[in-house]
């Protein structure tokens, strides 16, 4: 039996987390986005004070603007997400990283 | 003390990941990457038959062209991977999923 690597676990989770949320549909809509925000990054959502955060989330990912997020639309909310850490990371914690 | 939620933990790995390669200089190389595919990705590694596979990678993430890869550049590597893995997903498990 092969043993998954960390890398391979993590990237399986957030595969598995768009398809819990998305169900059989295969798509999520904005009470999805909602709750899969709210329950997946509590932290991040409580400290948010702009209530219209979903709102804004949702225009950026929902790309044929018809009120449903596809899979990379799911990615790139991901990405933003994680860019968004390695930044506090890079800057608060490591020397400045290299620019192009 | 706030638990993570597995999104959190899967993120919070993929970040770390490429630090552990990436090292005190901030960036992956050639080299990085190699080992880096090597050890985290090592059945997807095993199964290509092309000795050129790195080189393919490297010149799709190295942006600058100056033999560096930076965590944008890393992260196009997880999506594709990702992105790969949930077609697959999609395709074999599941009823096709909708497009736009």
């Amino acid at each position: 039996m092969v043993v998954p690597s960390q890398m391979e676990i993590a990237m399986e989770t957030i595969m598995f987390n768009y398809h819990k949320y998305a169900g059989d549909k295969g798509f999520l809509t904005k009470d999805d986005v909602k709750i899969m925000m709210d329950k997946e990054y509590h932290e991040f959502m409580k400290n948010q004070k702009d209530p219209l955060t979903v709102d804004k989330i949702m225009k950026d990912l929902d790309q044929c603007r018809d009120g449903r997020v596809d899979f990379q639309g799911y990615f790139s909310l991901i990405a933003g997400l994680l860019i968004a850490c390695n930044d506090y990371y890079v800057h608060h914690m490591k020397p400045k990283g290299r620019k192009c």
